[in-house]
């Protein structure tokens, strides 16, 4: 069998993700990682892939059957995926959720001009945790559903932190609270505010000679991210911090209660992660569903896609009978 | 909108179950119970359904867009979903798992030469389950999955007590061993035996001077169903049974573990199920697969399908856009 020819653009935790990822799956085989760098200053970590420079992407259209974007959500993707949808099948795991739609809408034009999949928004939220919330929803629709994330980095609060004057290191940490997740998982039709929800805790490496007390006081008025909460801080030096918080783990829950029949029985349905690095996991989402791209692809399908849109058993290397046999 | 007209075949607790659920889904409405039995000694529990004779469904070809078919994997489904994948499209819950592949051959058959699409083994295991391990592989494809069941009630098993002489009502319940559960989410590439996961807890109500040790000692020695668990017996009178035992809660757990990078970094997926009417549950899982099956008909698709082959946006009423925008 002819091996799936991935592409990867950008070198970061998730490009090295996806890159290790794709070893461990038989039916792939990295061709080409594509960076904004000097590609001479790259060595792969753990594949003897051929490094290229981005702009020279167009001339692997006959080699890549389907290119993995690992850039970031704030500036990389919306710029890029719209442009590499013209060129090749893609997978990214843009999850700035406010601006999903206007994003997928810029790849589907360009994906169905030009005859090709672009699966969107790729990951666990969104991705894995989205399907479950649709999945549930569907099966029960007299319910409700609740996410709880954590505990896990979350690098928007840790941007946050940063941003503070005096901060030289700073990572936050968001903690689902037990009570909270044994009321929903127990009770039912019960409304949480954000702080009976979450705990936010944060590490902090503050620059010599800093007015300490005043970092906290500011970490913990920003609004949104830390002001409707608990939020704790907790001041370590340096080495510590390199130590102890150097890693990306994260997760969660995705929680449905709902009603069935005449006597209103109860059903809970929950979905959840526990992940020692975020950006590896996202990266074995990435290709999982760059297959189904190829497969859809393949069968003539255009467009943008969501994990709404792929059939399960797109993500799998095995065929339907042996899915069905092993699995079901 | 024009609503999907929906056929029930067997009124059994999923058939109920069906009927309710159909009512919970303002796109659906239930057009005709079909029953073996005489059908004026039905009424219906919650609808104005019409109740017809089986043998008259013939006649509603042109009145029903998915019949959901309710009896048992034993004797009813393995004759019937063939016979009405000629005349509709179908949806049903066969779960004798060694036997789904000669099942799903002789469905698909049928529906392929009639263009009518079967969703077979619709449930949650074979079901929900199936796909959180399909889906759980394939981003892991370095990891291994457990299935716990229960706590809950085994029909298998229930019918296997009552097969003993001298028992007059019996019920089981498989429990899953919580050790276990925690350290399959703790450690890892732990091999469990039958014993170590799940232990069985039976009920039995004797009949009058019965010689219970015997009883007992017959029960904890059937093979497959208990000789390898730690199997308890209790003896409890009619009255007791009947107020404690007559429900059907089910559940279970799906937990896959994998590593992913240079540094074997962990990862635990876990799905579970707290269900306090398996029938119920059941039957809203089809009726979410019966909107999918008329849409893949709709779309020109035909043949027998499983979970695996269906998108998850088809088992919603809400349109891709509002999915994404609200679940995404």
């Amino acid at each position: 069998m002819e091996k799936i020819k991935v592409g990867i653009i950008g070198y970061g935790n998730i490009g090295k993700g996806v890159e290790f990822a794709i070893g461990e799956n038989p039916d792939m085989k990295l061709e080409t990682i594509f960076t904004r760098r000097d590609s001479k200053s790259i060595v792969p970590e753990s594949s003897n892939a051929n490094v290229a420079n981005i702009h020279d992407a167009h001339n692997y259209i006959d080699k890549i059957d389907v290119m993995i974007l690992c850039g970031g959500s704030a500036k990389d993707l919306p710029r890029q995926t719209p442009r590499f949808a013209e060129l090749f099948n893609t997978v990214d795991s843009f999850d700035t959720h406010a601006k999903i739609s206007d994003y997928f809408n810029a790849v589907n034009k360009k994906a169905i001009e030009n005859n090709h999949i672009s699966i969107v928004s790729v990951g666990w939220d969104p991705g894995l945790f989205s399907m479950n919330r649709l999945l549930a929803e569907s099966v029960l629709p007299n319910g409700q559903f609740y996410t709880f994330w954590g505990p896990g980095v979350s690098q928007g609060h840790s941007n946050a932190i940063r941003g503070i004057k005096g901060v030289k290191y700073g990572i936050e940490y968001t903690v689902p609270i037990k009570n909270a997740l044994e009321r929903i998982r127990l009770g039912s039709d019960i409304k949480l505010t954000d702080r009976e929800m979450h705990l936010r805790q944060c590490y902090v490496v503050a620059e010599n000679g800093e007015d300490l007390p005043r970092i906290e006081r500011e970490i913990k008025g920003i609004p949104n991210y830390f002001l409707d909460y608990d939020t704790s801080v907790y001041f370590i030096d340096e080495e510590e911090f390199k130590k102890n918080h150097s890693k990306m783990p994260h997760g969660g829950f995705v929680i449905h209660r709902g009603k069935t029949g005449k006597d209103s029985t109860n059903h809970t349905i929950e979905f959840s992660l526990k992940l020692e690095s975020n950006p590896e996991f996202t990266a074995n989402v990435l290709v999982a569903y760059a297959r189904a791209a190829v497969r859809m692809h393949k069968e003539g399908l255009k467009g943008a896609k969501t994990v709404f849109d792929v059939p399960l058993s797109y993500l799998s290397s095995k065929d339907s009978k042996d899915i069905r046999e092993e699995l079901l």
